[in-house]
Protein backbone atom coordinates (compact mmCIF):
# COMPACT_ATOMS: atom_id res chain seq x y z
CA UNK A 1 0.00 0.00 0.00
CA UNK A 2 1.03 3.54 -0.94
CA UNK A 3 0.26 5.51 1.88
CA UNK A 4 -0.75 9.38 1.25
CA UNK A 5 1.81 11.94 2.02
CA UNK A 6 1.69 13.73 5.65
CA UNK A 7 2.18 17.79 5.01
CA UNK A 8 3.55 20.43 6.74
CA UNK A 9 1.34 23.35 7.41
CA UNK A 10 -1.85 21.08 7.02
CA UNK A 11 -4.96 20.63 9.41
CA UNK A 12 -6.18 16.98 9.43
CA UNK A 13 -10.28 16.67 10.58
CA UNK A 14 -9.69 13.38 11.71
CA UNK A 15 -12.31 10.86 13.08
CA UNK A 16 -11.68 9.02 15.89
CA UNK A 17 -14.08 6.79 16.26
CA UNK A 18 -16.40 5.76 18.70
CA UNK A 19 -14.44 4.62 21.59
CA UNK A 20 -12.48 1.20 20.70
CA UNK A 21 -8.50 2.26 19.19
CA UNK A 22 -8.64 -0.36 17.17
CA UNK A 23 -11.56 1.17 15.01
CA UNK A 24 -9.19 4.39 14.09
CA UNK A 25 -8.49 4.23 10.46
CA UNK A 26 -4.97 3.43 9.00
CA UNK A 27 -4.93 6.97 8.06
CA UNK A 28 -5.95 8.41 11.24
CA UNK A 29 -3.25 6.35 13.34
CA UNK A 30 -0.80 7.16 10.92
CA UNK A 31 -1.78 10.81 11.34
CA UNK A 32 -1.61 10.40 14.82
CA UNK A 33 1.62 9.39 15.24
CA UNK A 34 2.86 12.10 13.04
CA UNK A 35 1.23 15.01 13.85
CA UNK A 36 3.07 17.84 16.04
CA UNK A 37 0.08 19.44 17.47
CA UNK A 38 -3.50 17.16 18.45
CA UNK A 39 -6.17 19.57 19.28
CA UNK A 40 -9.23 16.78 20.66
CA UNK A 41 -12.44 16.31 21.84
CA UNK A 42 -13.09 15.20 25.61
CA UNK A 43 -14.75 12.24 24.64
CA UNK A 44 -11.51 10.74 22.13
CA UNK A 45 -10.21 7.64 24.92
CA UNK A 46 -6.90 8.12 26.32
CA UNK A 47 -6.05 4.77 24.77
CA UNK A 48 -6.28 6.62 21.36
CA UNK A 49 -4.54 9.57 22.12
CA UNK A 50 -1.41 7.08 23.74
CA UNK A 51 -0.89 6.75 19.93
CA UNK A 52 0.11 10.27 19.35
CA UNK A 53 4.18 10.91 19.20
CA UNK A 54 5.76 11.37 22.79
CA UNK A 55 6.50 15.17 21.75
CA UNK A 56 3.01 15.93 20.42
CA UNK A 57 1.78 18.51 22.11
CA UNK A 58 -2.19 17.56 22.82
CA UNK A 59 -4.90 20.02 23.53
CA UNK A 60 -8.11 18.76 24.71
CA UNK A 61 -10.75 21.52 23.64
CA UNK A 62 -13.96 19.83 25.17
CA UNK A 63 -16.52 21.23 26.54
CA UNK A 64 -15.77 22.63 29.96
CA UNK A 65 -13.44 24.93 28.26
CA UNK A 66 -16.38 27.45 28.10
CA UNK A 67 -19.27 28.64 25.97
CA UNK A 68 -19.91 26.54 22.96
CA UNK A 69 -19.33 29.35 20.46
CA UNK A 70 -16.64 31.08 21.77
CA UNK A 71 -14.79 27.75 22.15
CA UNK A 72 -15.20 27.15 18.50
CA UNK A 73 -13.94 30.32 17.49
CA UNK A 74 -10.77 30.22 19.94
CA UNK A 75 -10.72 25.98 18.18
CA UNK A 76 -10.63 27.83 14.64
CA UNK A 77 -7.74 29.86 15.35
CA UNK A 78 -5.82 27.21 17.30
CA UNK A 79 -5.85 25.06 14.19
CA UNK A 80 -4.91 28.28 11.58
CA UNK A 81 -2.68 29.51 13.46
CA UNK A 82 -0.28 26.34 13.87
CA UNK A 83 -0.91 25.46 10.44
CA UNK A 84 0.68 28.89 9.15
CA UNK A 85 3.45 28.32 10.85
CA UNK A 86 4.09 24.86 9.23
CA UNK A 87 3.26 22.40 11.99
CA UNK A 88 1.24 19.43 10.98
CA UNK A 89 -1.31 19.82 12.95
CA UNK A 90 -4.17 16.65 14.03
CA UNK A 91 -7.73 18.39 14.76
CA UNK A 92 -9.05 14.73 16.51
CA UNK A 93 -13.00 13.69 17.13
CA UNK A 94 -15.25 11.70 18.07
CA UNK A 95 -16.83 9.31 15.59
CA UNK A 96 -16.57 10.96 11.89
CA UNK A 97 -15.89 14.72 11.72
CA UNK A 98 -18.88 15.61 9.45
CA UNK A 99 -21.89 13.86 11.26
CA UNK A 100 -22.79 16.31 13.99
CA UNK A 101 -19.18 16.85 14.63
CA UNK A 102 -18.43 20.72 13.39
CA UNK A 103 -15.62 19.75 10.74
CA UNK A 104 -17.64 21.69 7.91
CA UNK A 105 -17.33 24.55 9.96
CA UNK A 106 -13.64 24.03 10.84
CA UNK A 107 -13.04 23.32 7.31
CA UNK A 108 -14.75 26.38 6.23
CA UNK A 109 -12.76 28.68 8.45
CA UNK A 110 -9.48 26.96 6.78
CA UNK A 111 -9.96 27.65 3.87
CA UNK A 112 -11.75 31.19 4.49
CA UNK A 113 -7.50 31.36 5.50
CA UNK A 114 -6.19 30.23 2.95
CA UNK A 115 -4.87 27.15 5.19
CA UNK A 116 -4.64 23.29 3.72
CA UNK A 117 -6.74 20.72 5.35
CA UNK A 118 -8.10 16.95 4.55
CA UNK A 119 -10.94 15.21 5.91
CA UNK A 120 -10.28 12.05 7.11
CA UNK A 121 -13.78 9.95 7.82
CA UNK A 122 -14.12 8.05 11.14
CA UNK A 123 -16.37 5.01 12.19
CA UNK A 124 -19.99 7.15 12.83
CA UNK A 125 -21.65 5.86 16.34
CA UNK A 126 -24.25 4.07 14.93
CA UNK A 127 -21.84 2.00 12.89
CA UNK A 128 -19.99 1.16 15.89
CA UNK A 129 -23.46 0.45 18.12
CA UNK A 130 -24.91 -1.25 15.14
CA UNK A 131 -21.52 -3.72 14.93
CA UNK A 132 -20.68 -4.17 18.74
CA UNK A 133 -24.59 -4.26 19.81
CA UNK A 134 -25.47 -6.82 17.10
CA UNK A 135 -28.20 -4.82 15.35
CA UNK A 136 -27.13 -4.59 11.26
CA UNK A 137 -28.39 -0.82 10.14
CA UNK A 138 -30.09 -2.40 7.16
CA UNK A 139 -31.63 -5.95 6.82
CA UNK A 140 -33.28 -7.33 4.14
CA UNK A 141 -37.20 -7.66 5.10
CA UNK A 142 -36.75 -5.59 8.33
CA UNK A 143 -35.08 -2.45 7.07
CA UNK A 144 -34.47 -0.88 3.86
CA UNK A 145 -32.81 2.51 4.94
CA UNK A 146 -31.19 4.01 8.23
CA UNK A 147 -31.58 7.44 9.64
CA UNK A 148 -28.89 9.32 11.66
CA UNK A 149 -30.36 12.17 13.93
CA UNK A 150 -29.13 14.13 17.19
CA UNK A 151 -31.24 14.47 20.55
CA UNK A 152 -30.62 18.29 20.26
CA UNK A 153 -32.83 18.44 17.30
CA UNK A 154 -35.67 17.58 19.64
CA UNK A 155 -36.44 21.28 21.32
CA UNK A 156 -40.02 21.96 22.12
CA UNK A 157 -40.11 23.90 18.72
CA UNK A 158 -38.19 24.95 15.89
CA UNK A 159 -36.44 21.93 15.11
CA UNK A 160 -34.76 21.65 11.19
CA UNK A 161 -35.98 18.17 11.14
CA UNK A 162 -39.49 16.90 10.19
CA UNK A 163 -40.07 14.07 13.24
CA UNK A 164 -43.10 12.95 11.08
CA UNK A 165 -41.23 11.89 8.57
CA UNK A 166 -38.35 10.48 10.38
CA UNK A 167 -40.80 8.45 11.78
CA UNK A 168 -42.44 7.09 8.68
CA UNK A 169 -39.09 6.33 6.64
CA UNK A 170 -39.78 2.33 7.70
CA UNK A 171 -36.44 2.16 8.34
CA UNK A 172 -34.01 2.16 11.21
CA UNK A 173 -33.60 5.04 13.25
CA UNK A 174 -30.11 6.42 15.27
CA UNK A 175 -30.54 8.94 17.79
CA UNK A 176 -26.98 10.41 18.81
CA UNK A 177 -26.94 12.46 22.04
CA UNK A 178 -29.88 11.01 23.03
CA UNK A 179 -29.58 10.54 26.87
CA UNK A 180 -31.37 12.92 29.17
CA UNK A 181 -34.47 13.34 26.39
CA UNK A 182 -35.40 9.55 25.69
CA UNK A 183 -38.67 9.55 26.87
CA UNK A 184 -39.83 12.56 25.21
CA UNK A 185 -38.10 11.75 21.77
CA UNK A 186 -39.74 8.19 21.85
CA UNK A 187 -43.04 9.76 22.78
CA UNK A 188 -42.63 12.39 20.00
CA UNK A 189 -42.19 9.17 17.86
CA UNK A 190 -45.40 7.62 18.93
CA UNK A 191 -47.01 10.57 18.33
CA UNK A 192 -45.60 10.73 14.49
CA UNK A 193 -47.34 7.68 13.64
CA UNK A 194 -44.47 4.96 14.83
CA UNK A 195 -45.56 2.24 16.43
CA UNK A 196 -45.39 1.93 20.43
CA UNK A 197 -44.47 -2.00 20.27
CA UNK A 198 -41.16 -0.99 17.62
CA UNK A 199 -38.17 -2.69 19.12
CA UNK A 200 -35.55 0.01 20.48
CA UNK A 201 -32.41 -0.29 22.46
CA UNK A 202 -30.24 2.23 24.23
CA UNK A 203 -26.28 1.82 24.13
CA UNK A 204 -23.83 3.46 26.19
CA UNK A 205 -19.96 3.65 25.90
CA UNK A 206 -20.76 1.92 22.42
CA UNK A 207 -17.55 -0.37 21.73
CA UNK A 208 -15.67 0.35 24.36
CA UNK A 209 -15.47 -2.54 27.08
CA UNK A 210 -17.93 -0.42 29.53
CA UNK A 211 -20.50 -1.17 26.70
CA UNK A 212 -24.16 -1.64 27.91
CA UNK A 213 -27.07 -2.33 25.96
CA UNK A 214 -30.37 -1.87 26.90
CA UNK A 215 -33.70 -3.35 25.09
CA UNK A 216 -37.20 -2.79 25.36
CA UNK A 217 -39.84 -0.97 22.63
CA UNK A 218 -40.21 2.74 21.70
CA UNK A 219 -43.26 2.70 24.69
CA UNK A 220 -40.68 0.89 27.29
CA UNK A 221 -37.17 2.32 26.09
CA UNK A 222 -37.39 5.67 28.22
CA UNK A 223 -38.04 3.71 31.65
CA UNK A 224 -35.26 0.95 30.90
CA UNK A 225 -32.69 3.87 30.41
CA UNK A 226 -33.53 6.06 33.42
CA UNK A 227 -30.93 7.06 35.82
CA UNK A 228 -28.23 6.85 32.76
CA UNK A 229 -25.09 9.33 32.64
CA UNK A 230 -22.81 7.88 30.05
CA UNK A 231 -23.07 9.14 26.48
CA UNK A 232 -25.55 6.99 24.85
CA UNK A 233 -27.50 6.97 21.60
CA UNK A 234 -31.15 5.25 20.36
CA UNK A 235 -31.53 3.35 18.04
CA UNK A 236 -35.19 2.45 16.84
CA UNK A 237 -36.03 -0.24 14.35
CA UNK A 238 -37.35 -3.65 13.81
CA UNK A 239 -33.41 -4.73 13.41
CA UNK A 240 -32.78 -4.42 17.52
CA UNK A 241 -34.85 -7.47 17.84
CA UNK A 242 -31.82 -9.65 15.88
CA UNK A 243 -29.38 -8.49 19.09
CA UNK A 244 -31.16 -11.61 20.40
CA UNK A 245 -29.26 -13.72 18.53
CA UNK A 246 -26.15 -11.50 16.89
CA UNK A 247 -24.81 -10.13 20.45
CA UNK A 248 -21.82 -11.04 20.05
CA UNK A 249 -19.32 -8.60 21.54
CA UNK A 250 -20.37 -9.45 25.15
CA UNK A 251 -20.56 -12.98 25.15
CA UNK A 252 -17.44 -13.24 22.87
CA UNK A 253 -14.46 -10.44 22.91
CA UNK A 254 -15.22 -9.52 26.48
CA UNK A 255 -14.53 -13.37 27.95
CA UNK A 256 -11.49 -13.59 25.21
CA UNK A 257 -10.40 -10.62 26.68
CA UNK A 258 -10.01 -12.20 29.71
CA UNK A 259 -8.93 -15.32 29.26
CA UNK A 260 -6.58 -14.70 26.64
CA UNK A 261 -7.56 -16.99 24.28
CA UNK A 262 -5.37 -18.36 21.30
CA UNK A 263 -4.56 -17.08 17.88
CA UNK A 264 -4.73 -18.29 14.55
CA UNK A 265 -1.66 -19.12 12.54
CA UNK A 266 -0.93 -15.95 11.19
CA UNK A 267 -2.06 -14.00 14.25
CA UNK A 268 1.59 -12.60 15.02
CA UNK A 269 2.03 -11.72 11.21
CA UNK A 270 0.88 -7.78 11.43
CA UNK A 271 1.73 -6.24 14.72
CA UNK B 1 -3.16 -0.02 22.48
CA UNK B 2 -4.28 -3.96 24.21
CA UNK B 3 -5.29 -5.30 20.56
CA UNK B 4 -8.36 -7.58 20.86
CA UNK B 5 -7.18 -11.60 20.24
CA UNK B 6 -7.85 -13.04 17.14
CA UNK B 7 -8.95 -16.56 17.65
CA UNK B 8 -9.16 -19.59 15.47
CA UNK B 9 -12.72 -21.19 14.29
CA UNK B 10 -14.23 -17.71 14.10
CA UNK B 11 -15.42 -15.68 11.08
CA UNK B 12 -14.69 -12.15 11.22
CA UNK B 13 -17.25 -10.14 9.40
CA UNK B 14 -15.49 -6.60 8.54
CA UNK B 15 -15.95 -3.94 6.45
CA UNK B 16 -13.56 -3.04 3.93
CA UNK B 17 -13.83 0.78 3.61
CA UNK B 18 -15.09 2.41 0.51
CA UNK B 19 -11.69 2.41 -1.66
CA UNK B 20 -8.88 3.77 -0.42
CA UNK B 21 -6.84 1.38 1.34
CA UNK B 22 -5.80 3.81 4.36
CA UNK B 23 -9.42 3.88 5.39
CA UNK B 24 -9.23 0.17 6.62
CA UNK B 25 -9.68 -0.07 10.82
CA UNK B 26 -6.47 -1.09 12.48
CA UNK B 27 -8.41 -4.02 13.70
CA UNK B 28 -9.43 -5.09 9.24
CA UNK B 29 -5.85 -4.45 9.05
CA UNK B 30 -4.43 -6.75 11.49
CA UNK B 31 -7.25 -9.67 10.65
CA UNK B 32 -6.68 -9.19 6.83
CA UNK B 33 -3.13 -9.87 7.46
CA UNK B 34 -4.05 -12.92 9.99
CA UNK B 35 -6.69 -14.62 8.10
CA UNK B 36 -6.10 -18.18 6.85
CA UNK B 37 -9.08 -17.65 4.50
CA UNK B 38 -10.34 -14.40 3.33
CA UNK B 39 -13.77 -14.50 1.17
CA UNK B 40 -14.05 -10.94 -0.41
CA UNK B 41 -16.31 -9.16 -2.91
CA UNK B 42 -16.02 -8.16 -6.58
CA UNK B 43 -15.40 -4.42 -5.49
CA UNK B 44 -12.65 -4.62 -2.32
CA UNK B 45 -9.70 -3.45 -4.13
CA UNK B 46 -6.40 -5.41 -5.41
CA UNK B 47 -4.27 -2.85 -2.86
CA UNK B 48 -6.50 -3.95 0.11
CA UNK B 49 -6.06 -7.89 -0.73
CA UNK B 50 -2.56 -7.17 -0.66
CA UNK B 51 -2.88 -6.39 2.63
CA UNK B 52 -3.71 -10.05 3.37
CA UNK B 53 -0.88 -12.58 4.43
CA UNK B 54 1.00 -14.46 1.61
CA UNK B 55 -0.32 -17.60 2.19
CA UNK B 56 -3.80 -16.47 2.82
CA UNK B 57 -6.58 -18.62 0.81
CA UNK B 58 -8.74 -15.82 -1.13
CA UNK B 59 -11.42 -16.52 -2.79
CA UNK B 60 -13.37 -13.99 -4.72
CA UNK B 61 -17.36 -14.52 -4.41
CA UNK B 62 -18.77 -11.09 -6.44
CA UNK B 63 -21.82 -11.12 -8.27
CA UNK B 64 -20.55 -12.56 -11.32
CA UNK B 65 -20.09 -16.57 -9.89
CA UNK B 66 -23.69 -17.20 -10.09
CA UNK B 67 -27.18 -15.88 -9.36
CA UNK B 68 -27.73 -13.89 -6.06
CA UNK B 69 -29.49 -16.27 -3.69
CA UNK B 70 -27.25 -19.38 -4.66
CA UNK B 71 -24.17 -17.05 -4.13
CA UNK B 72 -25.37 -16.19 -0.79
CA UNK B 73 -26.53 -20.05 0.12
CA UNK B 74 -22.92 -21.17 -1.32
CA UNK B 75 -20.94 -17.85 0.98
CA UNK B 76 -22.88 -18.77 4.16
CA UNK B 77 -21.98 -22.33 3.76
CA UNK B 78 -18.06 -21.79 2.69
CA UNK B 79 -17.54 -19.33 5.79
CA UNK B 80 -19.29 -21.62 8.27
CA UNK B 81 -17.12 -24.59 6.98
CA UNK B 82 -13.95 -23.35 7.05
CA UNK B 83 -14.65 -21.55 10.59
CA UNK B 84 -15.54 -25.40 11.68
CA UNK B 85 -12.60 -26.41 10.50
CA UNK B 86 -10.54 -24.35 12.72
CA UNK B 87 -9.28 -21.38 10.17
CA UNK B 88 -9.44 -17.97 10.98
CA UNK B 89 -11.89 -16.67 8.54
CA UNK B 90 -12.17 -12.77 7.15
CA UNK B 91 -15.55 -12.29 5.50
CA UNK B 92 -14.23 -8.77 3.57
CA UNK B 93 -16.71 -6.76 2.50
CA UNK B 94 -16.86 -3.27 0.57
CA UNK B 95 -18.01 -0.25 3.10
CA UNK B 96 -19.45 -1.51 6.59
CA UNK B 97 -20.57 -4.92 6.33
CA UNK B 98 -23.89 -3.84 7.97
CA UNK B 99 -25.59 -0.56 5.83
CA UNK B 100 -26.85 -3.10 2.52
CA UNK B 101 -24.19 -5.45 3.03
CA UNK B 102 -25.84 -8.11 4.15
CA UNK B 103 -23.79 -8.86 6.93
CA UNK B 104 -26.64 -9.38 9.11
CA UNK B 105 -27.97 -12.58 7.01
CA UNK B 106 -24.41 -13.97 7.03
CA UNK B 107 -24.02 -13.68 10.99
CA UNK B 108 -27.60 -15.30 11.39
CA UNK B 109 -26.46 -18.41 9.48
CA UNK B 110 -23.55 -18.55 10.96
CA UNK B 111 -25.19 -18.52 14.69
CA UNK B 112 -26.82 -20.96 13.81
CA UNK B 113 -24.43 -23.21 12.89
CA UNK B 114 -23.00 -22.65 16.28
CA UNK B 115 -19.96 -20.85 14.36
CA UNK B 116 -18.62 -17.57 16.67
CA UNK B 117 -18.36 -14.84 14.47
CA UNK B 118 -17.50 -10.86 15.28
CA UNK B 119 -19.12 -7.79 13.66
CA UNK B 120 -16.07 -5.34 12.46
CA UNK B 121 -17.49 -2.46 11.36
CA UNK B 122 -15.79 -0.36 7.86
CA UNK B 123 -15.99 3.18 6.97
CA UNK B 124 -19.44 2.85 4.89
CA UNK B 125 -19.50 4.92 1.60
CA UNK B 126 -21.51 7.66 2.47
CA UNK B 127 -18.84 9.04 4.89
CA UNK B 128 -15.97 8.40 2.07
CA UNK B 129 -18.32 10.48 -0.42
CA UNK B 130 -18.74 12.99 2.62
CA UNK B 131 -14.74 13.21 3.27
CA UNK B 132 -13.35 13.26 -0.12
CA UNK B 133 -16.12 14.85 -2.52
CA UNK B 134 -16.23 17.72 0.80
CA UNK B 135 -19.71 17.88 1.67
CA UNK B 136 -20.56 17.25 5.24
CA UNK B 137 -23.40 15.00 5.98
CA UNK B 138 -24.68 17.42 8.18
CA UNK B 139 -23.68 20.97 8.84
CA UNK B 140 -25.45 23.60 11.06
CA UNK B 141 -28.19 25.41 9.25
CA UNK B 142 -28.08 23.47 6.40
CA UNK B 143 -28.62 19.61 7.49
CA UNK B 144 -29.25 18.27 11.18
CA UNK B 145 -30.08 14.61 9.62
CA UNK B 146 -28.89 11.88 7.12
CA UNK B 147 -30.45 9.26 5.16
CA UNK B 148 -28.88 6.55 3.74
CA UNK B 149 -30.98 4.44 1.33
CA UNK B 150 -30.29 2.38 -1.66
CA UNK B 151 -31.19 3.39 -5.15
CA UNK B 152 -32.21 -0.79 -5.44
CA UNK B 153 -35.31 0.44 -3.06
CA UNK B 154 -36.34 2.27 -6.19
CA UNK B 155 -38.69 -0.44 -8.23
CA UNK B 156 -41.63 1.16 -9.65
CA UNK B 157 -43.61 -0.57 -6.46
CA UNK B 158 -43.21 -2.44 -3.90
CA UNK B 159 -40.45 -0.79 -2.27
CA UNK B 160 -40.37 -0.66 2.04
CA UNK B 161 -38.76 2.70 1.43
CA UNK B 162 -41.28 5.75 2.18
CA UNK B 163 -39.90 8.20 -0.81
CA UNK B 164 -42.39 10.89 0.01
CA UNK B 165 -40.88 10.62 4.07
CA UNK B 166 -37.63 10.73 2.70
CA UNK B 167 -38.06 13.38 0.60
CA UNK B 168 -39.38 15.44 3.54
CA UNK B 169 -36.92 14.37 6.14
CA UNK B 170 -35.12 18.39 5.56
CA UNK B 171 -31.89 16.82 5.61
CA UNK B 172 -29.17 14.77 3.63
CA UNK B 173 -29.89 11.88 1.71
CA UNK B 174 -27.12 9.74 0.03
CA UNK B 175 -28.34 7.08 -2.07
CA UNK B 176 -26.07 3.90 -2.71
CA UNK B 177 -26.06 1.96 -5.73
CA UNK B 178 -28.18 5.00 -7.94
CA UNK B 179 -26.16 4.95 -10.77
CA UNK B 180 -28.50 3.77 -14.33
CA UNK B 181 -31.95 5.15 -12.12
CA UNK B 182 -30.72 8.64 -11.12
CA UNK B 183 -33.14 10.83 -13.45
CA UNK B 184 -36.11 8.22 -11.75
CA UNK B 185 -35.03 8.45 -8.26
CA UNK B 186 -34.42 12.33 -8.78
CA UNK B 187 -37.81 12.90 -10.30
CA UNK B 188 -39.96 10.03 -7.54
CA UNK B 189 -37.75 12.99 -4.72
CA UNK B 190 -39.43 16.45 -6.54
CA UNK B 191 -42.57 14.21 -7.30
CA UNK B 192 -42.89 13.56 -3.31
CA UNK B 193 -42.14 17.35 -2.41
CA UNK B 194 -38.40 17.60 -2.38
CA UNK B 195 -37.39 21.23 -4.13
CA UNK B 196 -35.98 20.69 -7.94
CA UNK B 197 -33.42 23.08 -6.98
CA UNK B 198 -31.95 21.31 -4.16
CA UNK B 199 -28.22 20.91 -4.75
CA UNK B 200 -27.10 17.28 -5.58
CA UNK B 201 -24.39 15.35 -6.31
CA UNK B 202 -23.42 11.99 -7.79
CA UNK B 203 -19.87 10.47 -6.98
CA UNK B 204 -18.29 7.77 -8.53
CA UNK B 205 -15.32 6.07 -7.23
CA UNK B 206 -15.36 7.88 -4.11
CA UNK B 207 -12.41 8.22 -2.26
CA UNK B 208 -10.25 6.27 -5.23
CA UNK B 209 -7.50 8.17 -7.43
CA UNK B 210 -10.23 8.43 -10.14
CA UNK B 211 -12.84 9.98 -8.00
CA UNK B 212 -15.36 11.89 -9.93
CA UNK B 213 -17.83 14.07 -8.65
CA UNK B 214 -20.60 15.57 -10.60
CA UNK B 215 -22.79 18.83 -9.60
CA UNK B 216 -26.27 20.30 -10.01
CA UNK B 217 -29.57 19.88 -8.69
CA UNK B 218 -32.06 17.29 -8.09
CA UNK B 219 -33.74 18.68 -11.38
CA UNK B 220 -30.62 18.52 -13.70
CA UNK B 221 -28.51 15.55 -11.92
CA UNK B 222 -29.50 12.69 -13.67
CA UNK B 223 -28.50 14.29 -17.09
CA UNK B 224 -25.28 15.25 -15.47
CA UNK B 225 -24.30 12.24 -14.98
CA UNK B 226 -25.62 10.56 -18.02
CA UNK B 227 -23.48 7.76 -19.28
CA UNK B 228 -21.72 6.88 -16.11
CA UNK B 229 -20.84 2.99 -15.46
CA UNK B 230 -18.80 3.06 -12.42
CA UNK B 231 -20.43 2.80 -9.11
CA UNK B 232 -21.45 5.75 -7.70
CA UNK B 233 -24.06 7.27 -5.56
CA UNK B 234 -25.93 10.35 -5.31
CA UNK B 235 -25.96 12.96 -2.53
CA UNK B 236 -29.08 15.17 -2.20
CA UNK B 237 -28.87 17.98 -0.15
CA UNK B 238 -28.17 21.83 0.34
CA UNK B 239 -24.64 20.38 2.12
CA UNK B 240 -23.49 19.60 -1.79
CA UNK B 241 -22.96 23.47 -2.07
CA UNK B 242 -20.25 23.69 0.12
CA UNK B 243 -17.75 21.44 -2.30
CA UNK B 244 -17.27 24.38 -3.81
CA UNK B 245 -15.04 25.82 -1.25
CA UNK B 246 -14.29 22.24 0.81
CA UNK B 247 -12.65 20.16 -2.18
CA UNK B 248 -9.50 19.49 -0.96
CA UNK B 249 -9.32 16.15 -2.24
CA UNK B 250 -8.81 16.55 -6.15
CA UNK B 251 -6.73 20.20 -5.19
CA UNK B 252 -4.66 18.58 -2.75
CA UNK B 253 -3.60 15.21 -1.80
CA UNK B 254 -4.03 14.49 -5.84
CA UNK B 255 -1.55 16.91 -6.59
CA UNK B 256 0.71 16.19 -3.57
CA UNK B 257 0.94 12.83 -4.50
CA UNK B 258 2.29 13.36 -8.32
CA UNK B 259 4.91 15.84 -6.76
CA UNK B 260 5.76 13.70 -3.24
CA UNK B 261 5.67 16.93 -0.96
CA UNK B 262 7.47 16.82 2.32
CA UNK B 263 6.43 15.86 5.35
CA UNK B 264 6.38 16.97 8.87
CA UNK B 265 9.12 15.87 11.77
CA UNK B 266 7.29 13.11 12.26
CA UNK B 267 5.96 11.37 9.72
CA UNK B 268 8.25 8.71 9.66
CA UNK B 269 7.33 8.19 13.31
CA UNK B 270 4.76 5.47 12.26
CA UNK B 271 4.80 2.96 9.81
Amino acid sequence: MTAAPIEAGTVYLVGAGPGDPELLTLRAARLLGAAELVVHDALVSPEILDMAHADAELVDVGKRHGGRHTCQDRINRMLADAASEGRVVVRLKGGDPLVFGRGGEEALFLRARGVRFELVPGITTALGVSAYAGMPLTHRGLSSCVTLVTGHEFPDGGSAVDWEALARTGGTLVVYMAMGRLAKIAERLIRAGRAPGTPAAVVESATRHEQRVKCGTLATVGVEARGSSAPGVLLVGEVARLRDELAWFEGGRREAWERGSGPGQFADATG
